[in-house]
């Protein structure tokens, strides 16, 4: 619980957003409702070439963790062509398998990730992620295959003319609006926003102390009407902390996931990759896309770890 | 090497229907390269109404191993809202990982996975699978953007009014152009087959003597001249074995995988969920749809786990 | 809680034999104090031939679990001699993994594994045990260097003529008692008591009825009051449920995990192989050894695998 | 293989000091054989007030492993007293899990870790390390029970006057006669020597600069000699990279690791914990004590996580 007495910024803006009931006491994916039957049509015909831009990072042990809280994957092999001398057809096989946190490198962050006092989205308490068995409400596995929808792209830094964003810079409303217009674009219900920071660069340098640490550029509480008003399905980000880090709501350290996640129930994504498709977009100017994002179906998840492809 | 001075009916098969040279001498993505750009954008206008069929197994504990060779998958919590107490603005949040064979469920095989006589597809070395590194060539990770395609569902079953094909039944191409013809739809090149002989029920059922061992009914030698002839990109079976089990190959386990994997180079599907999709393609008479199956970039991996979807 | 109104036997038993306090309110190690230095430099001197034998399950995907709630472990390659070709001085090396419950082969039980009505051993309050850390208090780390002491071989199916006990049948202190004098041997304050059902050949057997599920030999309440007044350190069990099972408390499962886990404070260990060193003490009628049973200090741990050794 | 034509300064000593056959040519354990049960009795006797001083590294995320080639320990948590709300009897419990490297930590290397010129100790070829089944000759597994002997502790910084060694720092024979000399103690045939270069300093200040990485002290390959002469059963030490680092044979990166495990069979423990027991024997002049460091029997494996302890 909160301390007492005490009025939070972030919890007034959740009040105020907040979709708890819109689609059903029992809903448990938010925001991915919007993806309808109709949007996913109209999605899939922005796939006019049919050209494949992929969004994700790899899944190896080069990732961003550095090997405490969070690990980045293992991938061993099980079996190789060494293990099948001798079979009489000369058959060779191999097998593998990995070790991974839900959250180590390009991700979903299902509703039932983050909340405070005691709730996640839709009045979900916090006792239903049992540590033995995960999220019986709010798990990504319910979530999953909302995620093929209208993809659009929003380069801050290009509308900014730098490479990356600065450290800490808050991605307002305005900034949002101003990126519309510039790239000719319009966000709309049921969309899946790719919003670049540039924050990726950091990543592809191997600059840790960049990515992964240190203060980050993303929205802020400010923004999160806008997503609201635009009644996004699920917002995605290429840098690791998501929202504009630290933040300056005093006594939190990720405002903008709680409401985001908690109140508006809002499908957030971290660690994409947007500086192939940033070049592309810029070139044809076109900055909407089919984006094909469905993870794993693991059940009772909080996460999943997914390789999003856009297509042009 | 297989013995000295035999010669063995599915080799033969595998040199008669190889791609090898076919899309270069460094390809190592076979079959998916005919899904070519044009073919992406001509199979998303299959996603007529956008509604959404789930071709996945559900990643949990209760997945078909048994605990010997491969796992299934282990998902625990690394962080629940117990651990978040006292945070003065009461977030609480949840983390997970998860411990899995990549072949352990709903999954690719890519074609770093089975070959013979010392080599994978496209005369990738046996040793190209290094036991510390994984698939330096024919990797998953350069294959998954390429899983997105025009998917056809051929019912066999259905076809054989039927529930369930019998064990070890071969289903023939004689079978596949039957059920083309009787369900109105042909196979073009590019597609991703979805093949169903019904065997999911038996994992539905929980019937592990039926489904991770025993017989099983899966197509044979015979068929893989039609899948070369018709270029299918890929081929998802709803079954175990992949292929008809046990083979009629004496002293062989699993030589369609062979031929297929190594000499066609075509990337295959095993426990694919084609329940829903058979029951609905039956009601509305189409047998064609978007199919998005991309898995995870993991690197160097001879697979992945996928939660594919049909879009209609 | 426990059902309000209800008086349950076990407990009722739990609070005659508390051992709560007896050490301070801030032990975390129960009846290991009993292994003191003295206890430990007496115990070595019954390494009089310096006879080793081996009490531990090996680690291994064979082990007794069936691939649901505990795996068994899972050995993985890391890196191999096929990875460090060409190394100039042709160094060879090899590194491997582990995947594995703590509580899936040969291992012992911390006091932060069982406990009821809210509390584990001394008071310790089940939220002690925080889902994304592990046992705060009564971890095993704590308690792994104290399980080196006199060990002392209880053989209840040769006291029986048997091979092995009966299936659900309950060890009493009468045959303890009747053991000791049939084998010449007393169990003193600080041993860690080694007691055979024979269970442990089903196992060998590949039995997995008999092991792992279904009905087992095994001390009920009765005995527990031997255990404490004799002031056993560690009470060690070559079977899988510890316990005789089922219990004939109704409505309860494992009645004398948590009596002797949570009241008593007394380290229990499964899965410990005897055979051997039943033989061997049949042989020589030497009953009592040096036990080294030390597992690997895991942080917060709530149990340990472990390759006991007996010395004689 | 090596380099043809060239010479190899380790390699002509490996020749020198070569146990290939002594003990038979089906030999896996090498001088692990010299702890024979008269030995281990002996050693039992050292147990003089049952004092127990622990050796280990704790087994977590603050290990010293860096997140790239091994992990630190990872401790989940399967089942926690949350999960059993509402039983009838109040039981409560917990369950828990860990992936690790088996040499991340406090960890034995066995007679299959490191080799050259395709061959392991005793002539085991290379590719009886399996990558789908690991150790199939040399494994820990067969040495796990012949770690318990007489522990000597040779301080050599203590000797020097000096809390560390200086980097690169290389321990040699008459460092280790001198350091005898001055502790009053003898190393004898048999024996686990503890030798201490005070690195693990490094790592309890979390400088892994100094500890994981960059240069260490450490025996050469001309202590080889005398651990050979003296017929040590094992070596333990109290840094990371075992010998010193870097090495001065050029093109070789642990070329003492490879004599000392390959030809003369030693199996070497690396970052144990030396200083509770640097200051003990050097409060009470007594250098050697009853040396319990059994780890895991896992079947296969090329090492082993051990919590070994000395008791005086």
């Amino acid at each position: 619980m909160t301390e007492a007495g005490k009025t939070w910024a972030h919890h007034e803006v959740g009040k105020k957003l907040s979709n708890w009931g819109r689609w059903g006491d029992d809903d448990e994916i938010g925001t991915l409702n919007l993806v309808t039957p109709e949007k996913v049509a109209a999605a899939a015909l922005l796939a006019r070439t049919g050209k494949r831009i992929d969004l994700g990072m790899a899944f190896d042990k080069n990732g961003p963790q550095d090997g405490g809280f969070r690990i980045n994957p293992v991938h061993t092999m099980t079996w190789t062509p060494l293990d099948t001398a001798g079979l009489p057809d000369g058959m060779i096989s191999a097998d593998d398998m990995i070790v991974m946190g839900l959250q180590c490198a390009t991700q979903w962050d299902s509703l039932a990730h983050v909340g405070y006092d005691g709730y996640f989205y839709n009045g979900v308490p916090s006792t239903a992620v049992r540590p033995g068995i995960g999220a019986t409400k709010n798990s990504f596995a319910t979530a999953n295959d909302h995620l093929i929808s209208r993809g659009v792209l929003l380069d801050i830094p290009r509308l900014k003319g730098v490479d990356v964003l600065p450290d800490s810079y808050e991605i307002t409303s305005a900034d949002l609006n101003e990126a519309e217009a510039a790239q000719g674009v319009t966000v709309q219900p049921g969309d899946v926003l790719c919003l670049r920071t540039g924050w990726y660069k950091y990543f592809l340098d191997g600059d840790k102390s960049k990515f992964g640490s240190g203060p980050e550029a993303g929205p802020g509480l400010e923004a999160l009407e806008w997503f609201r008003d635009r009644d996004i399905a699920a917002l995605a980000m290429d840098n690791w902390a998501f929202e504009r880090y630290p933040t300056v709501v005093e006594g939190s350290v990720i405002p903008v996931h709680q409401v985001a996640i908690r109140d508006i129930g809002l499908t957030i994504g971290e660690m994409f990759n947007f500086e192939d498709l940033a070049v592309d977009c810029a070139q044809d100017g076109v900055y909407e896309y089919l984006f094909t994002g469905t993870g794993l179906k693991i059940s009772y998840s909080v996460g999943s770890p997914v390789t999003p492809i856009a297509i042009k």
